[in-house]
This record gives structure tokens, sequence and C-alpha cells, in this order.
């Protein structure tokens, strides 16, 4: 959540107004990270810095900036120059122009910076600068971080604004990327992070003089590499810090100097790679605690301290493999729609090269090394946010099935409250679509310290979990950008399932089970076609339902997850109350809720639990509740039952959820289309939740 | 769910309508279990029976029958007599006349029955029988077992009704507890169970000649026990049942003859105890394949076989401990009331007897003697339906920060659908506050059959988890007749909390931790009465809230559980569309919910939680959310974000729980009695769900 986007044209002349399309239209790719407010900052006339600002979408602040009704020249050329910019989702203080990014350090705006995270300590940071004099205007936790700046700046103003940079981030606690911009530094960005992502991304005609960035280290964290090192002082707040003489910065050939100093090149710095890819397709993943210092053409990053002697002293330029077209929407009305009817080959990309149809084996490179010990181990815990954690409810009677060890699932957040035991023979997992969840992200470290093995599963190649994961799982279901998860959620599901056919490859006893589950992938894309053609007749059904206020959503076994997500889906683009129901607990309780006018959804594949959903069913109608049913091909007996049927074509127990989902997918679809609600951009909601 | 009373006197002289009023009695004080139509069978004129059957709660079917509008002769005197009632809960078919109970074998009314559970072969029967040229009037699946009866009595016109049926339940799959009654043997009832629960009261003026009655077995399961053995023919509906010659019955010493066979005696069978205890004190309880016989004044116990060498031959006459005020509402407008207002109470109750807070010590008697064997377990798994799901999640954290074992919670349907994976050094706890929950007994099956160590956390002495479980605790609660669980939960919460004590009482490093909860728990009926004086706060509030169509509770932590039991209560008792949500998981969809009209009650208690409880209200408020806010006394923090504030003492971060359900309790009943719900039964509900 929170999208941050900066341009630096270093010798690649722009006018105004070109830098400012340039600013919007990366924030309009990062929109589905929050939508609520947007601002930007340029520089302004005479060595000023101008803040644009408004509440709503990047549109609205697009529409103010070239109203005309600002007195910036838009056409003069700014040979050399740093924009940063902002898409906001608020947590503190509500949308409005005074909280959007970027904040200032004062009424002159000597520093500005956005933000994407959450600082825990504001608050006393915040009365630290108020008993220094500083005035506070919004109610953000952002603001606290340009007017430290600029604290520091005016005990430091000899530092370089990388070393102020430093220094402002060692006060502060919680997640975030900035990125910063002033007028003391002109043309000069510093960027940092510390658990929410950020990239640089490299334009230029030349080709880079390496593809490895050195790490420069304070002088104390590096003791044999005199040429690049330095001393920061530390920042106590509570002494005023100490103005401690540095030791002068050599033009080390450390430093990253792509093809000359004097050479044009453009920098933009972002929070994931959709931004940047129509610019360019060389980037690097910036690491926590990482500094970015871009000025004169060059990028540096630093470092205040060496965590441990095998850490990467590199950071590697890498080339996107993405294409525009991925992250364009085609003839679809929305990115979910187009993602919604992308599965059919999602799903192939993410079995391709892992699952061999002919020998029916199934390989996971990423994992292979560890299968060993996750064969030893004494549980699987998957862990997991929203959709995410659907998808392990899905697969975990799979799991426990193929490899006989006791499962556990947890979420995320719930699972740090209770500062779960965790044991080092575990196998942790962590899903998550964009690979920064911050809850799924703090669940990982916290199992790590504690030394079990950790398995990501992620759709986003460099992200946190990824790097930080000892193996893991990329899903390959291509980049996602409608906020409610579709393509990611079925493709996460192929993924747990094939990694319980790999722990499980050598059972000789489980093997027809496993000839079974393969065969069932290989029809997958098939099938989902079939189940998209419902699609029209959906659009029907979705025509009775969109007015109501509530919808339950009923279902067990197998299916139970897909109530839950389907549920989700309602409930995130329709904002209609709707609810997963294990059907199963029926009678202790949401039964009561039970009458002709709530909607009804039930779900009742031939599989294991069918009679016992036939059951529920029967409670359901001797209630005279008029239930929507989503049921096997040409099956008469929950037919006899439905006010309204959905038939999908049946396949192997354990594949079944794939294709109950997506029916579900489509209804969330179609309300929220007739609710006239924007569909990729739920309100109050982002993707990539990088705040706990 | 659906409750079962017969009443049978023997030489004890009752008119008609006597006879008649101690049946609907009886229904009354079990309509908790089911209120959906009722209906009573007694003798009516010329050796026929009378039926009488209404749609609708008990006092219907009362006015129907004393309105006069039938011929039966009230005034009559029955010396000897059965009559058998039923009052319904509907599971197949709608409710309406010809579902309710008792069923008929024909228009003749030669066999009638009562039915509490559900027979899952009964499509199969009732194919066989239609073949047979059985012509059914219900949707029920109780009708095959009056007609099969029947046709059983057809064929073997010699045998007696307690043979009969017999060889009716033999064919039976599922769940029953029944009671016959027929014109081809006046003056005698028939019961059995298998899953329900059933009992037998007895009442007399003279002392029992015996407290244990002994079990008489088929000829071929006791080859030692010639006296009281009788062969039964095997019935196999494919072939016709073979009337294979009976050895005759002898009157053996073994059969139950309370004061000789001319003495005045009254039976009365119920499933459940508050149904009898105006009468009598004196119970057996009935085991699962148990036929009970009544005729001429004697009870007898009959099984086809033996389980096992080393199963109880006697069924015991227990004494009830049980208050008839304790089943009546006093001065409350509803039991449900009665029981809130009671936590004070019961929960000292629970306590009773286990903690000593002089010494600050904690004993469970009933698990004393497995503690050894808890403590060397490799986890602890907790399985449970409904509001007693909730109490396992309540006392979760807890348990694994004094136990420092991983500990699972599931789902009982859930888990049985899953074949989850146990192992012999499992520990598995299944709550159930009438502990005849039958998913959550099935569950408790499951686990035992593996070699898994049974823990029973149940309200009712002599309940099937009680007597199927290892070790256990009862919660002493004292009966419990709302539907919508109360005290019920508290005490389990309790229970557990006194579980995880002992288990940790000799872990010197947890000492503090350990005191620090003795003596919140010895506190906790203060802090309850000062919460319940919240009441008219809380009405007030309610009358805000009672025309609202969806609620959302939210809280994370130890209130998490609070949230998903509170949400319950609404859904339960209200009918209004309420749902608990993690504040952990807002981010990632129920967040879209939030809007100005959209109810929310957040749950902020000074606990390691607080902060992340405050960001969740911030981005509650944030959307301009108008939250309800559960706090801690004077507490300033949520206070100024609060639209209403419900304040409550603080205690015990792990005890907090037990304080801030009762504020949704409340909430739940005044928003009830505003919206003109009936408390006590909620629509479609029942108590004690012994179907699954």
């Amino acid at each position: 959540m929170c999208g941050i986007f900066a341009y630096l044209n270093h010798l690649t002349p722009k006018s105004r107004r070109e830098v400012l399309e340039i600013l919007i239209q990366g924030l309009q790719r990062l929109e589905y990270r929050g939508y609520d407010s947007a601002g930007v900052g340029v520089d302004g006339k005479d060595g000023s810095i101008a803040v644009f600002k408004e509440k709503g979408k990047v549109k609205v602040l697009e529409d103010a900036i070239f109203s005309g009704s600002n007195d910036l020249d838009m056409d003069e050329i700014l040979s050399t120059h740093i924009g940063i910019s902002h898409t906001r989702w608020a947590t503190h203080g509500v949308p409005a122009p005074v909280n959007a990014h970027p904040q200032r350090s004062d009424e002159d705006q000597q520093f500005i910076c956005v933000h994407n995270g959450i600082i825990t300590n504001y608050k006393d940071i915040k009365q630290f600068l108020v008993a220094k004099g500083h005035r506070f205007e919004s109610e953000t936790d952002t603001e606290i971080i340009a007017k430290l700046t600029l604290h520091i700046y005016n005990d430091h103003p000899n530092h370089t604004f990388q070393q102020i940079v430093e220094m402002v981030i060692q006060q502060l606690e919680g997640a975030f990327a900035l990125c910063f911009k002033s007028k003391h530094f002109p043309n000069q960005c510093v960027a940092a992070r510390r658990g929410s992502p950020l990239l640089v991304a490299i334009k230029t005609k030349e080709h880079l003089a390496t593809d490895h960035i050195p790490i420069m280290y304070s002088k104390d964290d590096c003791p044999g590499d005199d040429t690049k090192a330095r001393k920061i002082s530390p920042t106590d707040m509570r002494q005023p810090p100490r103005n401690v003489p540095l030791i002068p910065r050599s033009e080390s050939t450390a430093e990253f100097l792509p093809t000359g100093d004097t050479q044009e090149i453009e920098f933009f710095l972002a929070s994931d790679a959709s931004a940047v890819i129509e610019h360019t397709n060389r980037v690097i993943y910036l690491e926590d605690d990482d500094v970015a210092w871009i000025r004169d053409g060059m990028l540096t990053i630093h470092r205040l301290k060496r965590a441990s002697m095998d850490e990467s002293s590199t950071r590697e330029v890498h080339t996107l493999m993405m294409e525009i077209q991925e992250i364009m929407k085609g003839s679809y009305s929305s990115f979910m729609q187009k993602e919604i009817f992308e599965q059919p080959e999602s799903v192939v990309n993410t079995m391709r090269g892992r699952i061999n149809f002919d020998t029916e084996t199934v390989v996971l490179g990423g994992i292979k090394e560890f299968l060993p010990e996750i064969k030893r181990c004494r549980r699987l815990i998957l862990i997991a946010c929203g959709t995410s954690f659907h998808s392990a409810i899905a697969t975990r009677q799979l799991l426990e099935e193929l490899t006989e060890l006791p499962v556990m699932i947890d979420l995320a957040s719930d699972f740090l409250d209770r500062n779960t035991p965790i044991f080092r023979d575990d196998v942790c997992f962590f899903i998550s679509q964009s690979g920064e969840t911050a809850d799924t992200l703090m669940a990982l470290r916290y199992c790590k310290t504690r030394g079990a093995l950790i398995v990501g599963i992620t759709n986003t190649v460099g992200s946190s979990i990824c790097r930080e994961s000892h193996c893991g799982v990329h899903i390959n279901a291509g980049p996602e950008i409608g906020v409610a998860s579709t393509k990611a959620y079925t493709s996460q599901f192929i993924s747990l399932v094939m990694f319980a056919l790999v722990v499980s490859e050598d059972r000789l006893s489980m093997r027809p089970r496993r000839t079974e589950i393969i065969r069932g992938l290989k029809q997958l894309p098939e099938l989902i076609k079939e189940v998209l053609k419902l699609d029209s007749r959906i659009e029907e059904i979705a025509k009775g339902l969109y007015q109501n206020k509530s919808m339950l959503v009923m279902g067990r076994g197998y299916n139970y997850a897909t109530c839950l997500e389907g549920a989700l889906k309602v409930k995130e683009i329709t904002y209609m109350h709707s609810e997963g129901i294990l059907a199963g607990e029926l009678k202790h309780g949401p039964l009561a809720l039970v009458d002709p006018g709530m909607p009804i959804i039930l779900i009742c594949t031939r599989d294991p639990t069918f009679v016992k959903c036939m059951n529920a069913l029967q409670q359901v109608t001797a209630r005279e509740g008029r239930p929507i049913i989503i049921c096997n091909n040409g099956d008469p007996e929950p037919a006899r039952f439905a006010n309204e049927l959905l038939e999908i074509p049946p396949t192997v127990d354990c594949l079944q959820g794939i294709l109950t989902v997506i029916p579900l997918q489509l209804l969330s679809y179609h309300v929220a289309v007739m609710r006239g609600c924007n569909v990729d951009c739920p309100r109050n909601l982002a993707k990539s939740v990088t705040v706990e």
C-alpha cells in the first residue's frame, strides 16, 4: 500500500510538463497500491520546490496540475532535475491534501519526502520536535520524517544529503520506503528502505559499466576497507546530535559511474517494477537499511554496518523479464476481469517446467535441495494473510494426506500476536502475492530466528519474502494489478499442490493418488475455460443479487476455502457484507440468518462431503432459503433444491476448489460493476499491504 | 436438537388431561432443543392411538389439544398408560404437521415413534418399503422407522415389542434416540439410542430394589449366561427377514423390578434431565445401542452384543443434583438474560474446589492421574463447534505460553472432513456444553481409535463426551437453557485456563505468570459484576443499532475470540448479519465494508496488541467509520476515537476476554428484544446439536 515514484533526469533535458507527465504516469501504474490521495514535488521558481497534493485518485491530481491555475512555466526545459511523487492509502489521518505526500520540513519546503510504511515511534519523535519548536500541520506519521531531516540538517550543515538521511533513519522504528528531495541539494535524490519495497531503475543509451553496485559501509564496520569508509555520528534524541567531523568522502571506484560523469542517464525510483517497465528493464532491488544516493549522474548505495560477513557486498542490476503488455488491460474493462480470464494461461505458467505430464513427475527447482530436510520435519506451518491464507486452507487437507504430517495454518497477524511456539524442526511456509506483505514478512523473520526452515511462495521475483526465504516456489502467475487477487490465488493453490506431490514422490502407496492429481492438473486449463463460459449466466444471476445488503457462501471440505475466498472477493469489491460459512457449522449459529430474503450460495460438488452438503442444503431449504447452487455438470440431486444453478465440470476432489472459486470471482466482478464500484481500486483497500 | 419426552404411569391413575399436561410440560422444558413443530401420541378410543401435531411452538400444540375441538374424553382415568411426545427442529422437510413427530406406521397408527437424530440411509430403506407397498406421507427420515417397525411386526407377529425394535435399529445408520408406542403392545414402551442422548427417569414411593440395572445380551454374545440370552434373527433388507424361533424369554432376576410387580411406579423418558427434574431425581443414562423396554412396571435394558469384555454390564441409577430452580427463569424475562447475569456465580462454581486462592494452587481432579501423560505429549488439539470452539480460540495463546507445546484448534466438522492425521502422542480436547454435540462426539471417537488421549470439557455429567473421554473437566456452570450459550462459554474459558495452570505447575520460570493469573481469577467474579452494571448503558446503545442489517466486531490477540463469539451471539438471536473480524486482517479485505453507515464494535484493551488495535481503529476512523469501542476504564486514547464507549475493568491480559464478551452478550440480548425476536428460542436453531 502507498506507491512511491521518483524520476531523476541527468543531462537529459525535459520540459517541466514532460517531467510531470512521467511522474503522473508512474503514479497511475502504482495506483493499485493506494488511491485516496496523491501528490508530487518538483523544482519551482528561483530554487524553490513546488508541491501539488490532491485528495482522490491520481487523475484528480493530474487535472489540478495541468489546469493552468498555477504559475509554473510548464515549458521550461530542465536539463537535470529530480521530481518525487506518491499515491496514498491512508493509515494515519483521513484522506486530505494536508495528509497527502510529499510531506514537508517547513513552510519553506527545504526538505520534502514521500513515504510508504508506518513509523511506530512517531509520537516520541513528534514530541521531541515540538519541544524543539517545529510546528506540525498534518495527522500523518510521515511529517516527523521531513521535519527531523531539517532538524538534523540544521545541526550538521556540512553533512551530505546521504549522511543526513542515514542519521534520520537511525531514529525511525517501523517500516518505510522513503524518497527525499531538498532545495539545499538540488538535483540530488536520497532513498532508503526498511520493510517496505523500493527499487531503482536505470535508463541509459550506453551499456552500464558494471552489473554489480558495490555497497559502501561506515568505517567502524568495515575495518579492512578504508577507501570507502566513513563515520556516522550517533544521533541520540535525548541529547542533541554531536557534530563529529567526518572523514572526507573519497570519489572511490566503488561508486556507480555508468558511462562517465558527463553522460546522459535517467533514474527511476519506484515501489515496484510495473511503474518503470515502460522506461527500462534494468533495476536494482534495494534491501532493508540500504540508502541510495543519486547525484551528478551517479548512484551509490550505503549501509551503516555489515550485519554478517557473508552478506552480499553488492547489489545486482537485474533485467526485468516483464512485458509492458502484461500490465495493460487490453480489451478488458478492468485488470481484475482480465486476470480472471487469464487463468487458463496463468495456471499453465505456474506448472510450466515443473510438471512433466508424460512421465507424470513433478520437480520444483526452488526447493529441490531442501527436500530431505523438509521430509524429516515435525510439522508444516502455512502462514499468510487474506487471499493467500485461503490458498493455505484450500490445500491443507491434501498436504495432510500426502505428507502425513500435522499441517497448521495461521493468519500472520494472529500468529505474531500469539508469540506462537516455533521449533527448529518446523517447516514454515509464507505465502504472499507481492512477497512484501508486512505481517507475513514479520512472521517469516520470527520463525527464521527460531531456526525453522523458511519456504516462500510468492509471485514477485526479488521481493523481500523471496530473498529472505531459504527456498521457495515462484507461482509465475504474471503481474497482478487488480487489488482483489484472482489468478494469484489459483496459482498459489497449484503451487502448494505441486509441493505436496513433490514431497510424496517416493511413497509407493500414494502413487495412484499422485497420478490422479497430476492428470487432473493437466486437464485444468481446459476445465477453467469451460467454467469461464458461465460468465453471461453469472451476469444474469448478479442482476438478481446486486441490490442485496448481505450474502452467505456455504460449503465444506475441499470447498470451504472457496467459500471464504468467494465471500472475500464480494466484500472487497462490492462492499456487500458477505461471509463464508463452513456448512458443518450452520446449525451452531449461522442458520438463524437463513430466510427467503437472504441470498445464499451453496457449493455442493461430488466429493466425500457431498452427502453432508446435501444435509446442509436441506436445512437451508427447510427454512425457505433459496440457494444458488454450484454443483457438478448434470448432477440431479442438488439441482432439485436450487433456485439458481451453476454447473461446473468435475475434477479430482482436491482440485475442485480451483474450479468452484472462478464463478464467485466472476460474480463479485459483475455485482461490483452493477453497483457502480471501481473494480480495480476498491475503496479503503490497496494491494501489497506493507504495513502491519 | 429435537426433544423427546415420554411418560408411563403404571398403576398410578391419572386422567387423560393430567397425562397430556405432563407430556406438554415435559416438552416445554425441552423446547430449547427445537421448537418449529411439536406432537404427542396417547391412547384414544377403543384401543386406538390418538395423535396431535402442530406447526410452531409447544404452546400451539397445547392450545390445540385443550381447545375442545377433539372428541377425546379428557376426564377418563387411565390407570396404566404410555404417552410419547416430541418437539422438533427440522432437518428433513419443512416445519409442518405432516413432518412433525410422532410419525406413524400407517393410517391405522399401529406403531408410532418419536425420533431425535438423522437416519443417513433412509432413502435405501424407503425404497425397500415403497417396493413392499408402504405409502409415505411426510418428507422426514423418521417415517421410515415407523413403517419399518410395522413391516417387521407383520413378518414376526410373535416377537416382543423389544425384539421388533431391536431388529429395526439394526437396519438404521446415522444417529437416533427413539421412543415407540403401539396398539399391539398397550401400556408398553420401547426406547433406543445411538448417537443422540436419552435417559429414563423413575419415580416411585418405595426405594428401588437396586441401583444397578443389569444388561441383557443376546445369546450369541454372552455364552456364559444362558438365563438371559436370546437370539435375534439377522434382518437383511435384500432378503426378507427370516423368522428364526426365539428362545423363550425367562423372567430372570436380572430384570428391573423395583418394588414388586404390582407396585405403583412412573417412568419418564427424556432427551435430558431438565425435563424430568420436577418429577424425580433418579435417572439412568442409556448408552449407544441400549434398548430399554418398559412393561408391567418393569424396566429391562437389552443389548445385541457385548463390544468388549470390560464394558459395563449394568446401568447405574444416578441421583440428579440439579435443583428445579436452576431450570426456572425466576424474575428474568428469558433464560439467556438469567444466564448472563448468573456469570458472577457460575464462574465461581467452575473454580470451586479446584483453585485454592490461599496457597495459589490449582487441582483438577478429573485429569490428575493423566497429567504425566499429558505433559509428555507432542501437541494439544482442541476440537469443538460454535461457541465451544471460540473458548478454544480464546485460550489457545495461554495454552501455548504455559505448556510450550504446539496447540492446534479445529472445528469438529472440518476436522472430520479432512481426515486429519492424529497420532498416539496427541492429546485431544473435546469441548461441548451438552456433551452430546454430534460432530464433536464423532471427532472424539475418530481420535480415540487412533490412540490419542481424550480430554472432555463438558457441562453435562453423564453425557456421551463425558463418558467416552479418558479424563476431563466438568465446567459446572449449571444447566444452560438459552439456546445462545453465555455462561457455559465463560466457564469453558476458565476451565481451559485452569488446565493451562495445572500443566505448568512445576515450571519455576512460570511461577510469576501463574500467580498473576490465579489472582486475576480470584477477582473475576467482582469484575464481572462491574461489567454487568453496563446493562442499561448497553440497552441505550442497542437502541441506536437494532435496525441495522449488518454489524462488524473487531479485535485481535486475546480478544479475537470475543469478536467471533460476540458476532455469533448477534447472529443467533437477532438474525442481524454480524461478523467477527481479526483486526490484523482488516487491510486484507474487510476494510472495504467500512463506511459511516456500518456499525462497528472495536475491542481495544491494554494488552500487547493495544498499539496495533489503535492502528486498526485509526484505519476505521480514517474511513469515517464510527466505532463503538470496548476499552479499559478511563483509557483516554481509544476514547478519543469513540462514537460510543463501553469501559470495562482491566484484568490479566489472558482473562480480559471473559470481561469483554459480556457487553456483547448483553448487546445481542437487547437488540433481539428490540427486534421482537424470541431470545431463548431463535429461529432455525436448537441447543445440543445431536446431528451432524
